[in-house]
């Protein structure tokens, strides 16, 4: 850093010259200059601009009455559905913090959350009363409920003290609301899926949530007024923060309360659908759909795929279907997306395998985030750039979570040497671009040589019979730990047995690699659709 | 603003999750990401993004070896050429803040300007020789002068210790720079032309030429890799912050030294340009180039034009040259634009002269700009929004100048009340469109009513025989003021007197706005192009 010392060229922050950067301000803007063109569709509900910042503030206003404000949770078990796009304005509107809770989670898990959160109200979908109300049973002070009535749903039944839409009536459409008074203040807590131990709150603030919203249009040179399908839960990572980047550019939230093929495609002919997020999962569904569905389509459609790239057969049918799928890389404790495999041009005329496999790997920094590195947790050295040395993930900037909701330990252990530590393992490719090899905790050791899961499970992905792949270490007296491979096979793939998956592993990768046991069936997820490869290790661990 | 109470959401910021915001990271990230593509054109010289980021190194570390750091100024006196470029990251890299000169100013007032900002350094094209030594031999202590020695202008003399590809030479390309330990940290030092007394500089931060920079990317929707052609001077409002835009889109900078309009068909053709600014006698010279020069470009280019919209006719003549122009507006005080028309696709089946008055409306504003409005200047009262009253415009946000220079009185006086006071005169139109009506100084009051030169001008315009138009105030015994046009008609127009003109006026405007006296001939204009009032004013007062 320059020294700062005293100089001609300082100057007192005025209130004309410095502003707080919040996300709120978009839906302001979107509300001023485009008042009529569509903010939210869900089923025959549609609202434009006007709409949804009157409704946003009307729920900051009814919060507001109710007792919440800064410092205070407000709790959403919500699916995609306006309530929740809404609640991404309306509660930090109110200057509170919204924590969106993940709807797969169970009773005990809702409730350890609402509790750890300190949730003064709870905005809940009644579809989700099951789980909402054994939660609830499970508080000593429960939160003041609010039902999400929704047409669309009317399963499970209303618990709360009133539904959504009597609750807005209570409040003011011309609620003066405010900016944060600093931008380093939260606006949203989102509790990681945590595949051992309690979740962990990841607490996010205004600055950021205002600049990872802008890093999206960046990374994804989205231009003003794209039609969103939200094919990605608004609770994961608020909705990779898309709910304040449709706001900036002035888009169309097309909402959808559940993943199925054909409503997805029904939404992207209907509504003329641009863009959509999801995990691989979903563009699996959209290239596997009836051909009928698929021929409905004719616009191009672009996609953001995170957690893992998709295969090269698969990529190949979304080309092929005139899907534009961009590969982006993040945590929970990074806003969603803060890498992205930035499409070169030059690789356009690459066959698709080659493709496939630059687009396989999670790339270079958003704009926002300042700095991405892969190094040795140890030192923070960073390994060469030779795309075979695994270090660490590291990373640095505005979108890096404030830290973990009253966790020092774990946060400064995250933060440690002034950079958030990912846990992720991967290799530095000699143009930069940085590809995934392992989590931490997910890497084989076999015989002192470490083993990247996920290289053994792309190998396996090449097999035509493999539909899904999840590779785990099994206990072994004499290696320490060897690959033990779990696969689902296409519903119509030609038989194949443990041999012949072996056998075929053998001529693509160095023996000690080859996985020892193959395991055919199902695969255990989390309630994101993680494969719980925690489960898959107890199994691998009770195999004779 | 939220009282803001100690709370549990409350975490110290780390170097993991805090970052300086600053435009210099997009060259870092265009360097990485896109080494081998083209960063800048001009003439023969050609450098790709790793290029054009180690040159920015070196002027960077050739700085810090001269004494150059934290606080200290560097003068260009360049056309848009690589060097000036290149200045606006090199010499913020060096922690320094950097001063483009008007080129157009004469030799007394770039003295004032290099003395007043104590430039350290001055890098000057050879070109401009004549008007350096002229300013460098009016200080007592002149600065360390850089030769800017351009193939393509061999005019001039070389005035400097050494020329700039001399200098760099002795910079090192791996220099390790940083960012600024505080975004709100000078960058750059801008001075306004004032018309009447001494220039005022207008110091710019790295947080608000950040946020700009990403500003007009969410104001033009601009999709990554841009071909941009530098018609607007880098030394106006630092190109209204499109160096730094253009590093963070990884876009192409095609310089131009002169307008010249072969120039411009020129390069839009060769280099395939999509993109570039200007003022608006830059879009009167494209739609009245000679056909042959028309015909070449086949491309769809868009343009920002500033200081006053096209009247119908060039919008017209731009549209069926299929340039697609918007509209914005801002002042050096505000980073350049900052309020833009934004079009609303509605629009796109209105006549043409419809389309045109809406798009000569300022607009609304820039997503980075916080607040504007059009307010009363003494109580800050914002004025009805009946496109009929007229007010001040207000700027409240992150892209309003730190200040002026070493003018704690001006600086106070520009932000009394928590808002920069534009100076401009405007209506706010039901649609939340502001329309600028007049300067400040330059409406005229006529037996007690206002009346807005520039409704005149646009009356003025619609005469067929009219080229260009100014109206100012012309003292009166009976009137206080009244109106005075100075007209430049059109070549080949048909002959007018100034009883036509009257007569036509009459027809469209209250006749107490009638112009009394018309005067036809060339308008005198100031160094960036805009009409003197201040000199029109003098003759009009000379008139009998």
């Amino acid at each position: 850093m320059t020294t700062p010392t005293s100089n001609k060229f300082e100057f007192a922050k005025t209130p004309a010259n410095y502003v707080p950067l919040s996300p709120l301000t978009f839906l302001e803007r979107a509300a001023a200059v485009y008042p009529d063109r569509v903010a939210v569709v869900h089923g025959e509900r549609r609202y434009n601009w006007r709409e949804s910042y009157a409704r946003c503030r009307q729920l900051a206003s009814a919060l507001q009455q109710n007792g919440v404000g800064f410092g205070d949770t407000v709790a959403v078990m919500g699916l995609n559905t306006p309530e929740t796009f809404e609640a991404h304005f309306g509660v930090p509107m109110a200057g509170a913090v919204l924590n969106a809770l993940n709807t797969r989670l169970d009773a005990a898990t809702i409730a350890y959350i609402l509790q750890h959160g300190e949730a003064k109200v709870l905005i809940a979908d009644r579809a989700l009363s099951g789980t909402v109300s054994a939660a609830l049973a499970l508080l000593e002070t429960p939160p003041l409920v609010i039902d999400i009535d929704d047409v669309l749903d009317q399963s499970g039944t209303l618990l709360g003290a009133m539904d959504y839409e009597a609750f807005l009536a209570t409040g003011d459409a011309q609620f003066s609301w405010q900016l944060p008074a600093d931008e380093w203040q939260a606006i949203s807590l989102n509790y990681t899926s945590g595949t051992t131990g309690k979740p962990k709150g990841v607490v996010y603030h205004h600055r950021g949530a205002y600049l990872n919203a802008v890093g999206n249009v960046l990374a994804w040179s989205l231009a003003k007024h794209p039609v969103y399908l939200w094919t990605l839960p608004m609770f994961h990572c608020n909705g990779w923060c898309f709910p304040w980047t449709l706001a900036a550019v002035v888009g169309t939230n097309v909402c959808l309360r559940k993943i199925e093929v054909g409503a997805i495609y029904d939404a992207i002919v209907t509504e003329g659908v641009s863009h959509y997020c999801g995990a691989p999962i979903v563009h699996n569904m959209l290239v596997n759909a009836p051909a009928e569905l698929r021929a409905q389509k004719t616009q191009q459609v672009k996609g953001m795929v995170a957690a893992s790239a998709p295969p090269a057969a698969i990529l190949q049918a979304l080309e092929e279907n005139n899907f534009d799928i961009t590969h982006v890389y993040g945590l929970t404790e990074t806003y969603g997306p803060a890498v992205l495999c930035e499409w070169n041009e030059d690789w356009n005329t690459l066959p698709m395998s080659e493709k496939a496999r630059l687009n396989a790997r999670q790339g270079v920094r958003y704009h926002v985030l300042e700095g991405l590195m892969v190094a040795d947790p140890e030192t923070l050295e960073p390994v060469p750039s030779d795309g075979k040395t695994i270090g660490e993930i590291f990373m640095r900037g505005n979108n890096v979570m404030m830290g973990y909701l009253k966790n020092e330990a774990a946060t400064e252990k995250a933060f440690a040497g002034g950079w958030f530590h990912s846990g992720d393992l991967a290799v530095m490719h000699p143009d930069g671009y940085v590809e995934i090899k392992d989590r931490s905790k997910d890497i084989i050791i076999s015989g002192g040589e470490n083993i990247s899961t996920i290289e053994i499970e792309s190998v396996l992905y090449r097999h035509p019979a493999v539909l899904q792949a999840a590779v785990v270490a099994k206990p072994d007296e004499k290696w320490g730990e060897t690959p033990c491979a779990f696969l689902t096979l296409h519903p119509n793939a030609a038989p194949v047995s443990e041999a012949d998956i072996i056998a075929f592993c053998r001529t693509q990768m160095a023996s000690f690699k080859l996985p020892r046991r193959v395991v055919f069936g199902e695969l255990p997820k989390t309630s994101t659709g993680k494969v719980q490869k925690m489960v898959l290790r107890e199994q691998a661990k009770a195999l004779d």
